[in-house]
């Protein structure tokens, strides 16, 4: 059993926590939490050993009830890996803590890519992940996680000449209340390109692509107007059975009556996802259009909820022996990620609503 | 066991199915959908069987490969009680089909109070109900629902001069991508009082009780800036432990870290709610406030999920002899409502948390 930390528990350190104890090769040794909050009461709830991520705060736990295990020193000595979901930027002030400790780290994309010796995404840098032997590796940001899932298949399939992408980002996750914008779309940042075509290089680093990114005031996912030279000309249809073949790629079927973030929410809590997560990339299938070599689409991705499984993946690929695929297999299993779960029994993703509702 | 059946697939239907089925004396017969979209590929999945709502639809549930039990004359004949969740006015036209039927029908408080004979709430107008031996009763509106609730322990604690509500609006809910407004606070009706004072007489009759409304650019709460002028000069900490002994109010304790209705939600999907959903109104302990007679507060109200165990009961209500108390009950249980349950295991409400956080 791989004994895991999670040194943070905020948006992604408490669905990342989750993930880790549903795995069958995993334990979930413990969580930190800066304060005594609401999440880490909820935290206790689910049974998670509790550790102050600052060791002078044990008191306040204390007196608001909750007991410590102890503090983030002592779950990095029992642990043979942590995830660093602190807020960005902490990341990087972190790591000399954990190389003190010896203990191989996972970072977050929020932090730079040089945070870490490699970065990681499932779909396109496992084995090269492995093959470095890293002590610490950053799973990349949830939109470069998403570009480099729909980038792959495209690029092994047809080959990509370039990729152009329009990244609108949510402005704040649901429960942030002092971020914005409140009434506007702010081009963030105004120069273009964006960090994100380079982050996607850190892992799918042979493909050609410029993204243009701003921020809407939503709170539910990132939304992407993607653009893509092939240099094959497919037909759409022949993209979409592509798609439908990758796992973390959700292509939602004309008809199902989903035409924007909240929907797809209200889709994942109607099947009972924890928290309504999507950890698959949401791309519309009736967007999906091919004009002689350039092929369009919109696609969301749930800021909150993609990375996740490529965490457990990043853990997998840095201290076990397990492929590749067996480790994604795994990960799906244990979540239960996939396309096929979420609108078909038989592995058909389009139309098993009908198209002409 | 009392069978019932749903019609209408929304919204509030999806949950109130979800709520009968959790029922040990209940057993859900089917739901009704006007169309086979992603809503009702989900209900398939709860292993509830469909009714086309409208049966010469039916070869379109066909078309979906969604195989349909009938329409809803045939779940009709099998129910001894129907919930309906149609579109508000709606509910008013099917009155009709029910009656031909000889189905006793609970309606939503969207329909006027004259679509039944009775108005509904838990907690003041149970043994009403019951005695009226009606065969149509309207469980009220989200809104009116957290305003029975909140108001009926302080006219039998205090008693109540005059209450005056501001009521903040949500635009639409989550999924609801053509409601508004989008960029302003809109007065609805700029008309004072607004309806929701009368509607909360039509189960709590002797409370003199003004309400101004609002709609706000926001989807997941409704918010109600409260005033209520008592008969009786109570500290807040006595009102604060008053409402700490009402389980379907949610007394937000201070030092939560709970700012507003995204935390809310954040923390009911970190305790694993279905659909993150909030059956109780949510009021924020530190903002109860007394002066001289006049007591202020604020309270959230989720206006998908508070009217749910109200359904229940309302089933309950109509058709079976169960005490108010044992139905309450039994509904907090089957589905978790309650206070106690959501931030503290002793039933102290207040302080599990550091208030000085």
């Amino acid at each position: 059993m791989i004994r895991v930390g999670i040194n943070g528990y905020g948006t992604i350190g408490k669905r990342v926590a989750d993930a880790v104890a549903a795995q069958p090769d995993m334990r979930l040794v413990g969580v930190t939490k800066t304060r005594p909050n609401y999440a880490a009461e909820a935290a206790l709830r689910r049974g998670y050993d509790m550790y102050a991520a600052i060791a002078d705060r044990a008191d306040e736990f204390d007196a608001a009830g909750i007991d410590v295990a102890g503090s983030l020193p002592d779950l990095l000595d029992a642990v043979d890996v942590v995830v660093d979901c602190c807020p960005s930027g902490v990341g990087a002030r972190n790591r000399s803590t954990y190389e003190t400790h010896g203990v191989p780290a996972v970072f977050q994309g929020g932090e730079d890519a040089d945070v870490a010796d490699a970065s990681f995404a499932a779909r396109t840098s496992f084995e090269a992940v492995r093959d470095a032997a890293a002590d610490a590796v950053r799973v990349v940001s949830c939109n470069t996680t998403g570009l480099a899932r729909l980038l792959a298949p495209l690029e092994e399939a047809y080959g990509i000449e370039k990729a152009r992408v329009t990244l609108i980002r949510r402005g704040g996750d649901p429960g942030e209340t002092d971020r914005g914008p409140i009434n506007d779309v702010v081009p963030d940042p105004a120069t273009i390109p964006s960090h994100h075509g380079p982050d996607v290089n850190t892992v799918l680093p042979d493909v050609d692509v410029d993204t243009a990114a701003l921020k809407a005031p939503v709170t539910a996912m990132h939304t992407h107007s993607v653009n893509v030279t092939l240099r094959a000309t497919p037909t759409a249809d022949a993209v979409r059975d592509l798609f439908a073949g990758e796992r973390r790629l959700f292509v939602i079927p004309e008809g199902a009556g989903i035409d924007g973030a909240g929907k797809l929410k209200e889709y994942a809590m109607d099947r009972g996802r924890p928290r309504g997560d999507l950890w698959e990339n949401c791309l519309w299938a009736e967007s999906v259009e091919v004009s002689g070599r350039d092929l369009y689409l919109f696609e969301n991705v749930h800021q909150e909820a993609d990375v996740v499984p490529e965490n457990v993946d990043a853990i997998r690929a840095m201290v076990t022996d397990v492929p590749a695929a067996e480790s994604v297999e795994r990960t799906n299993e244990a979540l239960g990620v996939g396309v096929e779960s979420l609108l078909s029994d038989d592995g058909q993703t389009c139309d098993p609503i009908a198209a002409d509702d």
